[in-house]
Order: C-alpha cells, then structure tokens, then sequence
C-alpha cells in the first residue's frame, strides 16, 4: 500500500501512532502545536534536513536506519551544547508513491532513537514531494547550567574527543565500492551511536568549548578554532586509529587516518577543557590548544580541508 | 550567480546576513544550537514544510513572498494556541542551479515577517535538493497562561473569528485562470496577514478552543468539534461575505461563501469563547456550540469537506 493510497489523513494517523509520551510533553501531537516543559527557562533549539539520496539511499540503508540516523544527526547538536534532549518535531516529504511500510519503518527508526535518549517526538508536518525529505528539529534543555559554545577554548586546553571517529567514513566508503561488509563499518554508516549523554557530561566536567563532529574532526574543530580564536594541535600518535579501520583500509588501499580526521557521520563529540581537568573514560586527549595563528594542525601541520560540501 | 557557484558555506553566510537579534536570543545562528529565552518554563513549538509546486509557485509568488507566507504558517500555529511567537529555524533544501537572488528574496520576506511579530530566525541548515524545500520550525511562549487547546469547547460557547476567510482562496482561483488581478485578493495569496496578536489576545479573552484557519474554516473547525466533542453551528448570515470577494467571485462564476467556508491560507484565526464573552473587534460572532453529534454545520446542513488534501 502507497502513500497516495492512504492520503494524507491516513498517513498522519499511521506516523502518530505508537509515540510515547515523555514528563516533558506537555500537549503532543495532534493539536495546532505542541508545548513541552522547558523548566531551565531556556531552549536549546537546532534544525536539519536530510535529502534522499544526499545523506542517505534506500539501497543501502534500510527505512528504520535512516530513522535512527536522522535522530542521531538532530540531537547530536543539542549535546554539542552540553543540553539534554527533550523533544523533536518532524516535517516530511515524500512521494505518493511511496511504499507506507518505509515511512513506518522510518517512524520505527524515529521513535526508537527518541526513546533511547527519553526523549519524545511531539509534533510535525507530512507533505508531498519529489523526494524523500526529513527536516528535524531537535529542543534540548540546559538544567541551568552556561551553554558549552564553539567559543570558549583557551590557549592552553587539552582538546578530548569521545564517540567513534572514521567507523562510518569506512562504512560508506565499503558501500561505495559494492561491498557491504565488514559489517561493524556498515552498521556505523547506517546507525551511528552518538555518546548522548556525554554532552551534558562534559559540560559538568567543565568542558570550555565543544562540537559534534557531523564535517569530520578537523573541519569542526576548524569552526572551534576560528570562534575560539586559538589554534588546536593535535597529536598523531594520540589519534587512536582502530585494527578494524585498518584492516579496512588495507583492503581498500585507503590511509584510514583520513577516515579519522574526515569522516563525520559518527556524531562524536570533541571539546577542550582546561588544562589538567580529569577526564573519566570514554573521553581521550588528543592535544591542546595554543595561542598561534588560529586552525587545526595535526602533527604540527595543515591537514587538507575534508569536510563535506553540499552543491559541490 | 547560483548557489552552487558560491557552495555551502557561501550561501550560509548569505543566508545569516542580516539577522536581527531580539531579547529572547541568549545564542544564535553559527554555532551547534541557538539557545532561545523560555522564561515561561514551557515552550511551544510547530513545524511545517512548504514544497516549490505544490505550496507555492515561483510564477506566481516572488521569493519575498514566500518567505512572508511560510512564516505567517509557522506563527499561526504558534499564535493559535494563545502563545507569543519566539523564534524560527528554518532548514532550507534547494538545487545547485538557484540562482542567488531567488535564496536572498526568500530571506528578505523571512525576515521581515519576523521582525513583524519580534520574533528572531536563530539558526537553520541548508543543504542541496531537486526541489525547493522549506522547513520551518516556530516556537512561542506562553507569558505563563495556559495553552488553548482544540478540545476545550463546551456547548453554549459561542464560535468568533478574526482575520480574513476567503480571500488568499480567491487570489488562488484568480491565477489559476491566468489572471492578475484584483490586486488585493491575488496578494492576500501570495502574502497572508495572520491576526498574530489576536492569539495571546483570545486566551487573555478567555478562549476555550482556538485553531488557526490554515485547511479551510469548515475543516478546522471539525478539528475543534471532534477534539472537543460539540457540534459547531454556523449561521451564514453571520459569514461576512466581502463585496471584493462577490465581485471576483461573479467574474469566475463561483459562489465566493465557498471560499469563505474552504479556503486556508488567510490564516484567519476561530475560537471559541464562554457565551457573553464581550468580545471586542477585529473578533465576529459567527455561530455557537451545541451537545449535539459532533460536527460542524451551516445553517443547519453539513457542508461538503474542503480542506486541502494533499498526495490525492
């Protein structure tokens, strides 16, 4: 059965049903908007869209996946800021000719990455379109403390990532040429498992700046450093390349420390501190920040630019 | 010039020029998330997405238009729930070829808009599509008062209106006949002019229900009748059917109270309110609720369902 073939009424029943409720929500979907409980007295607020075929294909990643990407993609700049994610509204685009059983799966995939982080999916909008297209909205909450911005590195921070860097670079770069295995890269390209709570963590930790690396390493770090105004050094040997990246590199003829430093899709997130802070595990140094020129250098070097660029 | 030929990063630095800050901004644009006042400790939020060809036509409307007409969408959900209109985020899908001026003019009209109502665009994603894509995401406060709902109508409560019914449907008749003119219903199409502030207004009045007329008058109003379980009885002769609107509608050989009943995209806002309420202009008495079945009728007679449907 189609989308046209439900309508648009069909349609919005068929998304809305099996949304759980959160104590944040309020008044969910259903009414002219929704209203979620914003107890800091501040939101944190942050939109992106997904095009088919752009962030993702339907040949390589199943609807539920795409789901759980998208959520990822959305909340992942509502950690950035060290905020905890309340709720999510969801525009939609598709084709009347679509399949319902890949928006259910899609919605499956929604409301699945939603509830991981408790968070709930409270309103949206369903058109028709050319393409498949998914534009979320991500609210987050700042439980009172300062919003941890691209702004506040010093000179003389350590920069420490923590989250998986290069895993869905590899996973695509395996789809790419034909291949869907290893299948631990696959899944990384497919389902990233952004480390949540570590942004409101950080935050605690006392963290001076932060992003989410959604360009790759050095093109967000890039964005820290120009904010900041300082220069972020990062140490080779400090920039833990996985046997399994290697592994895959090796098969692909592909240096996987490129995948390290310019592969985004895994949502990690990268943040400075001040300089002897103690940081638990899963967060790892990976250099400093210093007075020169503001950039990223690794190695004490200018790395190519390898973020990606839309329209290009 | 097109937007591929200056890329991402140089259609977002036109596309966040310009912006205007107001008090509700702790963060704007540039960084992960724009942090947003809540002073109200709740916040309410809607999305909607607008679709080239399907919400609007370039032929028809200019890109300051648009921009205008989706913010007037966005805030008139906001608006309908009684809240004031805070901020917007707007996730914007466009193809390589645009060219620049077109992406310019949609920012002008977002912009302005906006700053109609003081609310502050903070933050956005733009990325490539095959067609033009607009996805915006509206959040309001609600200055401590509670939200007015769909399903708070009671039987006795009469049904008013403020705004105008009819008229963006009559400038939609007008070009699609090929069309010009008159002037101010095909304007009324391109660029609604919501009673933003009779939203707050209402709830203040004591507004039991309220929706913003966005899929016809006859169709929103079931949504109030089925949320609430009353039927809403209209008396035509208290639809005020404009002397432009007979006369355009004599030109094309249509009775214009269709477009009174159906047309949406005024924006028009219908509340329900305790009767006595004295309210004040612009607000209409257009008819009452009753215990009977749930619905909605003129005169007594169902009308024909209106509202737009889309994918059929």
């Amino acid at each position: 059965m189609t989308v046209s073939e439900v309508g648009e009424f069909g349609l919005i029943a068929r998304v809305t049903a099996g949304l759980e409720r959160t104590p944040a929500v309020l008044i969910g979907p259903g009414d002219d908007a929704a209203v979620v409980r914003a107890e800091d007295g501040r939101v944190v607020v942050s939109t992106d869209m997904l095009v088919e075929n752009r962030h993702f294909r339907r040949d390589w990643s199943a609807a539920d996946d795409v789901g759980h990407k998208a959520v990822a993609r959305a909340f992942s700049d509502i950690v950035a800021m060290g905020a905890t994610p309340t709720a999510l509204v969801a525009a939609l685009g598709v084709p009347g000719s679509l399949e319902l059983s890949w928006t259910d799966g899609l919605m499956a995939g929604l409301r699945e990455e939603c509830s991981h982080v408790d968070a709930a999916l409270v309103g949206g909008d369903v058109t028709a379109a050319e393409q498949i297209t998914l534009a979320l909205t991500a609210l987050g909450d700042l439980g009172g403390r300062p919003p941890v911005t691209l702004a506040g590195a010093r000179p003389g921070d350590v920069v420490a990532v923590c989250g998986r860097l290069g895993w869905a670079a590899a996973g695509f770069a395996v789809l790419s040429r034909g291949f869907r295995s290893p299948v631990q890269v696959v899944s990384a390209h497919r389902r990233p498992e952004p480390p949540y709570f570590e942004g409101p963590h950080a935050a605690q930790l006392g963290a001076t700046a932060m992003t989410d690396v959604s360009d790759g390493l050095v093109a967000d770090l890039g964005h820290v450093a120009a904010a900041s105004g300082v220069r972020l050094e990062l140490r080779g040997e400090l920039l833990d390349v996985p046997a399994k990246l290697r592994e895959v590199g090796a098969a692909l003829n592909v240096d996987p420390l490129v995948w390290v430093l310019t592969g985004g899709d895994d949502y990690a997130l990268v943040a400075t501190f001040p300089k002897g802070a103690d940081l638990p595990d899963p967060w790892r140094v990976i250099g400093a920040a210093t007075d020169a020129e503001p950039g990223v250098r690794v190695d004490g070097r200018r790395w190519p630019h390898g973020g990606h660029e839309h329209f290009r």
